[in-house]
């Protein structure tokens, strides 16, 4: 960090110079790097694009959100969710390997990162956090399907890109995407449709492959 | 968009498909790159990260925002202040020849993007784009300190580097960050002694330069 930042930064408050480290930190959210392709194919989307077009998401489908559920901790799901990649690193979704030990490496970085915050901030984002995890409230749940939603766009401009190259299988693709079906039941008909499509162009591999 | 895509989009609702085509539209916020870099210096930021940095700061500085304010319309604003700039482009924030038809770009992007969501979506949202643009409300106030402060910080690290590319005069930033003085009070002296540190070291041009 700049040494001029430091010295101005000593006239702040305790729980403002938390702050600011806190969002400057989280500028390393666009150099994360995920699977998913821009629409335009250009180049692949970072963590911080991708969290801001999930937040977008939901905006644009809220009137698809459980009755009574709370659409401003929906947003801040959306917003949160993938900080932790920032010590932990993006695990593509149909990486068995990877997965094995994601709840271990992202559970260490969540107690690293939020607790860059004042209390109560800290605790209320990683409150939310483990619960988006847990996936077991209706706002994490819907949550949980629009982060299954955003990269199907990608994978449906690209051809499957990050599908063909990883070798990926339909039939891990239908649990992975089941959220939208519990979820969004009136776009699931689309869901299916696309993965049809995809699987007879061999861009997903069936079953017995 | 690829053929097949068309095909299944066939399959869902007038509205969801609107939807659908609305947030694919969004993407095209990955590909507009801002004056502002990186903290790592690495390359410009695009809307898309700016947007989502903006609303993690809502939601890090959301105790400053002011009393009886609405959080949620808050963060809303941060995530869609800027994509009329997908039809506008960015305009430098001391650009004084590329502000005289800033507001005409943008009231013609707005008409064309917000449109393509459903109403009521598409009104609300773009009454909360109008409310940003004309800034009185608190909500609107506190949202452009925060879109006065993110990019502070991208100055700060990269020592002023689209400052003095352009040749910018600290008085405009003095009124330019002005709103921070009064959303953000606390956070001003900080400011003041950036701006302080970046003249001594002709990082900003003095009035009489």
């Amino acid at each position: 960090m700049p040494k001029a930042l430091i010295e101005s930064l000593t006239l702040a408050t305790d729980d403002d110079r938390a702050r600011i480290l806190f969002v400057m930190e989280m500028d390393k959210m666009k150099s994360i790097y995920r699977q998913t392709y821009l629409l335009d194919q250009s180049r692949r989307e970072t963590d911080a694009e991708h969290s801001w077009h999930l937040a977008m998401l939901a905006l644009s489908f809220s009137n698809h959100r459980p009755e009574g559920s709370d659409l401003l901790k929906i947003i801040k799901m959306c917003l949160i969710h993938d900080i932790v990649e920032i010590d932990a690193g993006d695990t593509f979704a149909f990486d068995k390997k990877g997965y094995e030990d994601k709840a271990e490496r992202e559970t260490l970085a969540a107690d690293r990162l939020f607790n860059l915050l004042p209390s109560p901030e800290a605790d209320r984002l990683r409150a939310l956090w483990d619960e988006f995890e847990l996936g077991d409230s209706a706002e994490a749940k819907f949550a949980v399907a629009l982060d299954r939603l955003q990269p199907l766009l990608s994978h449906v401009a690209t051809e499957g890109a990050s599908w063909v190259s990883h070798g990926v299988h339909l039939d891990d693709v239908l649990v992975r995407l089941s959220p939208i079906r519990e979820m969004l039941p009136s776009l699931w008909p689309v869901v299916e449709d696309i993965l049809r499509i995809a699987e007879e162009e061999h861009i997903l591999l069936k079953v017995d492959q």
